[in-house]
């Protein structure tokens, strides 16, 4: 029997695995689907009756009835009265696949900071909790939730942070947000709607994210110089921001501490002229040398938003940060949150709770404080050795240091490293302004073992000088 | 030893705890702070030396100095040398704490929809997900992640979107998100940056939150008639809109599917006009007379976002949903989630790949089908035997049906029905134009058992004749 179908026979477009798992009508509608989507079968093309196809093809004649009934139905194939079927005007073809991205470069020793030890991630720990939090659950919490967060995490989350960073910390204040990155990017949108147009931010700083996520919410970003004492306010003063971004328990990346009078300066500014502060507390838990200084969301709580995260705490894959507002923001970042995405999820909400409460989170943090008090000494130690005409700066905290170069150049030094499989990252890249100022490198040592930190300061030595 | 501070002798202002496990130091911080925060201590008042409160409280001075030194480093108090410490300048009393809103009332039976069976949550299953997933997962998934999300969660679900709804999906162009919520929000977004400045959506559909995404987008909203075919295209032309936001697998809120003639319209006025359509395919999992209708974006799949989640197949609390993008759009879309949040949390997005994966999903799925079909035929009996002159229409689907009233007003049935506390909801607020329509109820049965159906509505019977 001679068949006009894309001068194919329907044996070679069409092929029924008897075998297979999935049904023949399932089947048959997939690759007649596929057919039309790669432009194998074209618009108007007439297709077999379901008396042939069904011959052809060993099928019942209903089977095929009900697949082109389907596909009708879908828009794939038309049919007029009395008239054969055909692919239905209007059915395009599908776009080409995209290949996926290729896979980075595995590297020797990889001093980008930002991110914590991962293979200290305590697993057990929060597969316990999930599973905890899970069987407490009340039905109700499967349900859209307060956009604000699971109320028992905010309760014990507030608590803690008064705790553990001197938060002036209301459970009523605090949304719970899926990170920095959301927290900022709420924060802003709330502040826009204040009237705010400029923010400023710290240099250097971080200025990359930082100019994308004002420029998301309408509004302009202008630098202010960032010295020994943490940002300075009579700049800031003087450009006129409604909004300003710091991080003052542990300047990124210069790894200064804001002194008591840049904060009461700080907050006299916010108070003087209604702005208000965003601080990110990205990592305030790690301090080696003494207690890490409070939040300055404590200092000045009507005029500052404090972000935290457990990205650097835990992991950045967990997704779980927060905000504790001032009054005046708190209802315009939960209305934003509400419309960004209803709320974070509840069980890892849930979860984050039980560990905080049993204290299996500070527990974590302790061993976490040894391991990277342990990977600067050894950071300290390699660079006296290799390299002991450089200056290091930075608190001994958080998990970066600044390296000062004499003369090499930061570009010439951090694309040399990379062939030696030595992930080098230059200051300039956190400069808005000063992008030749001495170069300087930020070494990340938070997830470079104890053992890759000396090996590879040593493979890229020579560079450093 | 007579002491001016506050006019309280230290013992009154601060109570140290030697049983407490906060340590003192801890404590006297904590006190000092929350003291100036309440303004119990006022700017500028005296403190007692670190000598004479060591002595009045029994402490070491030691320990005083070395929290007075804690204290002005947070800026909370100002020494001026050879005089006395004093409450810093600038320390603000922090607001006043605001009470949690109140727990809403508990009803019998409540027809609220768009929430699935929340008592049905396999949790067994998604904790033995999680589980594995930790436990299968290499440290650098605990890393930031591609935006787009885990690449293992987007091939399993590409494939069970080509499997289940006859999507033409490739991981490639398949994003991650937090639930329809934030899918609708991101590509809003992104058709705002390619100039769309008008959507059009279902009437009756979800004006409210459709609205209020658009004008955080900065567009603006128009509604287009929905008949029994689907949505009106001729109107749609007219409204010159960029995109429309449809649902056709399952119309919310009337209940009818889109059919070919429509569908096929649509892709044709997306191709000609290069207007984009936006398929929010909420509940496509639950058909119960025969098998769903595919996926709008498999035909068309150039000009379709279509929006998938799990809030209506599992719970809401999980956040998770996804996009497949259209190949000119899923490059400003994966900005947008990169901007937003950086990604959704790793750990869940894995478990849910496993949960497709080994089956469960559609175990799950199958066993849902069979309860809410019972829900619904109780339903349908329900209403036969108490109200049995009012129609009820929609697609044997989903977890809703419309109630056409006939003389009874929307609003004062269900105003009365909260009294007997049955929660019923008007088609009205499903309207923007034709308020004055005839009064329906969208009964929804997701969440409300199947003896609940018929108490609920033998509760409220006479209310709707």
């Amino acid at each position: 029997m001679p068949l006009e179908w894309s001068g194919l026979s329907p044996e070679l477009l069409l092929t029924i695995d008897r075998g297979s798992a999935e049904g023949l009508r399932a089947q048959l509608e997939r690759q007649i689907r596929d057919a039309v989507r790669t432009g194998r079968l074209e618009v108007g093309e007439r297709l077999p009756s379901s008396r042939e196809l069904a011959a052809r093809l060993g099928l019942s004649r209903g089977l095929v009835q009900d697949c082109y009934a389907q596909l009708r139905s879908e828009g794939y194939l038309a049919t007029r009265v009395g008239a054969a079927t055909t692919v239905a005007a209007g059915a395009c073809p599908s776009p080409a696949p995209v290949p996926p991205p290729p896979a980075p470069p595995r590297l020797l020793a990889d001093f980008r900071s930002g991110v914590p030890d991962l293979s200290s991630f305590p697993l057990a720990d929060w597969l316990w909790a999930t599973r905890e939090a899970g069987r407490a659950m009340a039905v109700t919490d499967l349900d859209y939730g307060d956009p604000r967060g699971a109320p028992a995490l905010r309760e014990v989350l507030a608590g803690y942070l008064r705790r553990v960073r001197a938060a002036a910390a209301d459970p009523q204040r605090l949304v719970v947000c899926s990170g920095y990155a959301q927290g900022f990017a709420l924060t802003l949108r709330a502040l826009a709607a204040t009237g705010v147009r400029v923010l400023a931010y710290e240099d250097p700083g971080s200025p990359g994210p930082t100019r994308a996520a004002a420029a998301r919410a309408g509004m302009t970003a202008v630098p202010v110089p960032v010295d020994e004492h943490g940002i300075d306010v009579a700049a800031l003063a003087a450009t006129g921001a409604g909004a300003v971004l710091v991080t003052p328990a542990h300047q990124w990346p210069t790894g200064v501490v804001m002194t008591a009078d840049r904060r009461l300066a700080l907050a006299e500014w916010a108070e003087r002229t209604g702005g208000y502060v965003i601080e990110d507390d990205y990592d305030a838990e790690f301090r080696y040398d003494r207690e890490p200084v409070g939040a300055l969301q404590g200092l000045a709580a009507d005029r500052v938003v404090a972000i935290g995260t457990v990205s650097k705490s835990l992991a950045p894959a967990l997704r779980i940060g927060w905000l504790l507002c001032p009054p005046a923001l708190v209802g315009l970042v939960v209305t934003g949150k509400h419309l960004d995405d209803r709320g974070s999820p509840t069980l890892d909400q849930l979860a984050l709770a039980r560990l905080l409460e049993c204290g299996r989170y500070d527990r974590h943090l302790r061993r976490m404080r040894a391991l990277y008090a342990a990977r600067r000494a050894a950071l300290v130690d390699a660079l006296a050795r290799h390299a002991p005409e450089l200056r290091l700066t930075g608190l001994a905290a958080g998990f970066h240091a600044v390296l000062h170069l004499r003369t090499a150049e930061e570009r010439h030094v951090v694309r040399q490293a990379l062939t030696r499989r030595v992930g080098l990252y230059g200051m300039s890249a956190n400069r808005t302004t000063g992008r030749a100022d001495p170069p300087r490198l930020v070494l990340g040592f938070g997830n470079v073992t104890e053992r890759a930190v000396p090996e590879g300061i040593a493979a890229v030595a020579d560079l450093l000088r």
